[in-house]
């Protein structure tokens, strides 16, 4: 018979276990913490009618869509993003479930695009929102759960920036320039990259404004950092706009608000340079990057949107959101040396090589995991060097040994696997505590 | 413009918060039981090349597979189970891993079948495997991990029914009917169905075997039990014949093993009966049923197998695995009222009606998040009973309540949902503590 060769297709990956689990893991941190601001998850299907998934992002990711017709003719797609399915989603069931809503998907989304600069065709995306309110603290609250996720990632060092779109909006309005709203932002954008002079002069040309124009969209841009002084700078160049100052005052609201929350001066900074996403957010707009690592780009971005579901109902929507970047994050963890290297779950490892006390070891694993602990026994009675072998290379933390000497004068060795490290400990199935305890007191 | 209707295909469908809170819940209690005996999470693609999928199940499941040309042109499909890509991962990484090998995996697999009797053409695998060892070990903690499971998603009255294939086929051998395995398979497979003598008959006909050897398997498939005396009578039925006498001896030593693993012996039961997967499975073979809810099936079935992956590659890879039946599970959790209603993953409410005092209830939340406790915060200043209402139909156990008098006091009122029962507790932000206690306390 001629073997199938076993291999995954281009821009897709399997995941080992020495990847997984940290990536499970920070799911599972994503999912805790949201639950803790009572964001309730949701799940939707990964295929889609299609009339539902196209013309709702860029003509770029409509060329993206994984497309077909199924088996009963239909023309279906697989979600790229979970804002779609999202908005599909609040518009069909939001009369249930009521306002406000909030909810949490964490899920796989596939973009046909070329496999390249370590981009893939499947990635999960991470992301909550709360819909049906326009309420600031709903926008103070978002700030708080950035936050707390990367705190609970094991982040120290980040910075949230934040911005309010309506505060350029109104600048622009009191400059005469409200039209020229896209193409403003268009240059803006790329300061970071291009710097302040040719950024002025791009807006000059491009939007075709005065340079004393470009000058103020540009001293707005500045009005960065996180202190009181940088409101009123906000206020003077905007010159008493309304719009501008009623989004200023905003602003200074969620600043104040995320400080109340826990949220430590720090770690968030006002950047009126922001500005993401130019047709879809509304609002306040964040951006999070690594203080070691702003390269990454922004690991958590987000802000208000006027209304979510106007493609699918009439009923107005207004929420805020934002997305964890899972994959950035894990780059960044690895790159920081953040991130664990075991590819087992169980600190502890049981070796097996007396097969006459079978029952024994699995009667001790099970006294080990009654007491909370992660135990696996290894499944063969092989020598003892391979088996410890093994269970360095998986990066268990702890090795019990016992044979039929142990076994007979109710002890076991316990052997630290980094440091080489053995003791001897007593242990008999009915009086298991000193093995455990022992076991926790190492396992820390 | 028109409004682009908001549905999903048939054979699909959403997942409403107080559907996903007790999956996720479910979920993770399987994540959290095969981590403690040190199964590892991977992950593989939800598309593989065609020609991996095609022809490792059934022709049905074959003409159930989801397929399509993708942008590139390739032939694709979406898994319809998580058997076959394991088979592929091992043949791709095995070398990279070794072996022995335990992995789970949690995760959709699509199957394109007629949407009736309550299935979906979109659901939730969730299987663990040993994979790289024949040893008797593994299939022990296979029963212990089963038990686990159901266990620590509680149930409490629950049978773990048990076989060895090799029983029946050392009978068959020792019948001279070694031919006939899989029609004798096939009618057995109707017994509990059909009856004693109904299966007898067709056992006669469709195999064409004589009556008393239709009566020899149908001794056998009585000797079900948990009492050594089964043992006995297995020998004595397979008069001696040496495939079934190991095959007797490894079920002995799967029975003792388990016990030794803490498997109470009214949850395990040998049935030789039970036969599943006629080609896949080889040895050892699970069922395991709800006592109070039989007639849903096997909520966890699985087995021994000779080769995984020998489509796809000549290293010989033996193994064993179970997969828990997430639906079933969750629908018989339903009907025995072991399911939570919330619609809310946090038990704790906050109602917001004194605007001025917004960052006070945002610092309250925060005091009590740092201790543990899940609250939200209701986003908008509305009137109280509004917002009680929505904590109730929620789900929140507790409503805490302050408005101008209780900030100025330095109290709140804390409110049972359930019981309408209100308290007064003291609190303010320098001193938290009596309320996180009391909310502690009330919440068990």
């Amino acid at each position: 018979m001629t073997l199938i060769q076993p291999r995954t297709l281009k821009g897709f990956r399997d995941y080992l276990p020495a990847v997984m689990i940290p990536r499970e893991q920070l799911m599972q941190t994503a999912r805790e913490v949201f639950r803790s601001y009572g964001f309730a998850p949701i799940d939707t299907p990964t295929l889609e009618h299609l009339e539902i998934l196209t013309g709702k992002g860029s003509e770029e990711t409509d060329r993206q869509i994984y497309r077909f017709a199924d088996n009963g003719g239909r023309d279906v797609g697989m979600r790229f993003d979970l804002t779609v399915p999202l908005a599909r989603f609040a518009a069909q069931h939001i009369g249930t479930l009521g306002t406000p809503f909030k909810r949490y998907q964490i899920a796989p989304v596939w973009r046909g695009e070329k496999p390249q600069d370590g981009r893939y065709r499947e990635f999960v995306q991470c992301d909550f929102d709360t819909i049906g309110t326009e309420s600031v603290l709903a926008d103070i609250e978002a700030v708080a759960v950035i936050h707390r996720l990367l705190e609970a990632i094991g982040f120290d060092r980040f910075t949230i920036s934040i911005n309010n779109r309506a505060i350029l909006t109104g600048l622009l309005e009191h400059l005469g320039l409200a039209d020229k709203t896209v193409a403003v932002l268009r240059s803006l954008d790329k300061l970071g990259k291009i710097g302040r002079e040719k950024t002025a002069a791009e807006m000059c040309t491009a939007a075709d404004i005065k340079p004393d124009q470009a000058d103020a969209v540009l001293r707005l841009a500045d009005c960065s950092g996180d202190s009181d002084s940088v409101f009123a700078n906000l206020q003077s160049i905007t010159g008493g706009n309304d719009k501008a100052a009623s989004g200023i005052e905003r602003l200074r609201q969620i600043y104040q608000g995320a400080l109340a929350s826990g949220v430590p001066m720090r770690r968030i900074k006002l950047d009126v340079a922001i500005a993401r996403g130019l047709d879809y957010y509304t609002g306040v707009i964040f951006e999070t990057t690594l203080d070691d690592l702003p390269s990454i780009g922004s690991v958590c971005s987000g802000g208000r949107y006027d209304n979510l579901a106007g493609l699918y109902t009439k009923q107005h929507l207004p929420g805020i959101g934002a997305s964890l970047g899972l994959d950035r994050l894990i780059a960044a963890m690895e790159h920081l040396k953040l991130l664990p290297t075991a590819s087992t779950p169980a600190p502890v490892f049981i070796a097996y090589f007396d097969e006459d006390h079978r029952d024994d070891y699995l009667r001790m694993a099970n006294r080990l995991r009654s007491a909370g602990l992660g135990v696996e026994v290894y499944p063969d009675a092989r020598r003892l060097g391979a088996q410890l072998k093994y269970a360095d290379s998986h990066g268990f933390t702890l090795a019990i040994i016992a044979g039929g000497n142990e076994w007979s004068n109710g002890e076991v060795q316990l052997k630290q696997l980094s440091t080489k490290q053995s003791e001897t400990v007593a242990y008999d199935h009915d009086n298991s505590d000193k093995l455990i305890d022992r076991v926790k007191q190492v396992l820390g």
